[in-house]
């Protein structure tokens, strides 16, 4: 049987796993990052790692490719370009080190791309030829699927909507410019939605307790659950927020669907439902009622290396097609 | 030699031509739409136009497939459905009728998406494969090509950039919402700026004596060239609004060219100068430098009548490769 072998870095830790066609995980392993590290460092921890995860496999299984999710990844090049969060030096041709060290095809994107495709092979878009993914992370990461092809532009980094703009006098982004979307819609942007609203009101609250540091998304997700007003208030906004936006996307590659994934998303109804009220509310006419606004069946567990395994499925089968 | 029909069909009048490969015009006519008429009054008037055109090129050339733009053309049916502006009776499977009359493959899209597929094949985006041509006329239409291929989304009416918002507290538009793009760029919307410049300010303006009514762009335009203040800041206020939004169209799908078309597009340096201006001011990190502004080299004589043969071509060449 065909496998593929998916790998996802992260900041923290890099994940790996071996799957098959229809999204079986095989095998799968974790190793620390170690962001620290430089590139020659980094990758020989990262080759024992696949060689150990591969032995049990070898006999019986047929490894034909490689789908890597990396920050910063430039699936043109196959390069990981001066990820700000691992201090690997300057620009990585990551596919090439990879295929010269197995003889075999290595693919590569940043991790929102790799969740839409692992969405369209494996998950809720099965079947969908046009949606677009955003993850509610510390930020907002996008992957635009149009006619089953995942959009990467001129430049190959298309799909930035987390700095898509609300507000030019808004409020600033770790990029430099203000009122970005995800200043807004992520776990970082709902926590600052907070401290705005405690500085605003005087309506009571169990988060006036807590440092804008120390708050997660699940404290504001659990306070709102118990029916704390800013908590609820904060969702409200957010929601207003996300869901005129999606209107502007809408417009753009009219979508079949919206599919939320990460931190954010976890809060479930409590993001969905202002989300949806707003974005039809602001729908232009042609469009309304035809997009849905889903969560990632995904979600869980190796996500992130069944998207870099889609990957590798994927871009085979495009190679196949055109032999 | 293979030549296509082009149709374009406006509300006043229908411009059909045919053209070789190469977008070599060889014949072309013009007939009065007469928007009040019914489609069954209307396609026999084409129809003869069509073969009144055809006689003297039946001999030497062979047709080969015919092109179609249509306002509210909706591509995956072949349909025109209730444009607004024609009063030819519900939904009309206008490619059909023109396949059983001919016995030619027939295509349709909306004015704005053939624009960009002529572009594409005959005009300043030949060989690009991710650009956005933008036509600013009464209102503002979108054809974007990603990868090569113009995009239409799971509905078939992606690309309605026009319906983009820009405040949501702004203008109303012709549509029923607030803030869209075209009330602010496009012929319509530089004038609703200078009445708003009217009222706020001053300033002396020979614009003080035409009625908003009698205003057009080209009266807008020439009192700029000869250093009307009001018209000058209109078209500054234009281009803020317009370079903004075009940062956030970058995101989405990092084109390498935006083109403009139509009539507030031959203002040409008094729009694409405060444009590039606040564009570049307002472009997310990795995107500077990437993206060019462009004038539709396609944008006098038979520019639409092109656009519609270039589907032509385009689909016939795609029905090639599948075979």
């Amino acid at each position: 049987m065909e496998i593929v072998l998916g790998i996802d870095i992260g900041g923290t830790t890099t994940t790996l796993g071996f799957t098959d066609k229809e999204g079986n995980m095989l095998a799968e392993t974790v190793i620390p990052t170690q962001a620290g590290q430089h590139i020659t460092m980094y990758l020989p921890r990262l080759f024992s790692a696949i060689d150990a995860l591969l032995a049990p496999l070898k006999d019986t299984h047929t490894w034909v490719g490689i789908g890597i999710g990396a920050p910063n990844g430039n699936y043109f090049k196959g390069t990981v370009e001066n990820p700000p969060n691992l201090q690997w030096g300057g620009v990585i041709p990551l596919c090439n080190l990879f295929e010269e060290k197995y003889n075999l095809p290595a693919f590569l994107t940043n991790d929102a791309n790799a969740a839409a495709i692992g969405e369209m092979k494996f998950g809720v878009a099965k079947g969908m030829k046009d949606f677009i993914l955003l993850t509610l992370g510390t930020g907002l990461g996008s992957g635009i699927v149009v006619n089953g092809e995942l959009v990467y532009g001129h430049t190959g980094f298309a799909g930035e909507l987390g700095h898509s703009t609300v507000n030019y006098d808004g409020r600033l982004c770790g990029c430099g410019k203000r009122g970005c979307l995800e200043t807004y819609v992520s776990v970082t942007g709902i926590r600052r939605t907070v401290s705005k609203l405690l500085a605003d009101t005087l309506v009571h609250s169990e988060l006036r307790a807590v440092s804008q540091q120390d708050l997660t998304g699940e404290m504001i997700t659990n306070a709102a659950r118990q029916g704390d007003k800013i908590a609820l208030e904060a969702f409200e906004y957010t929601g207003q927020i996300f869901g005129r936006k999606l209107t502007e996307f809408t417009v753009f590659t009219s979508p079949e669907a919206f599919i939320l994934f990460g931190g954010l998303a976890r809060a479930e109804n409590l993001l969905l439902q202002p989300t949806l009220k707003h974005m039809e509310a602001n729908m232009f006419g042609a469009f309304h009622g035809t997009v849905k606004l889903m969560y990632s069946s995904l979600q869980d567990t190796n996500a992130a290396v069944l998207g870099a395994s889609a990957l590798a499925w994927h871009e085979l089968e495009k190679q196949k097609r055109k032999m």
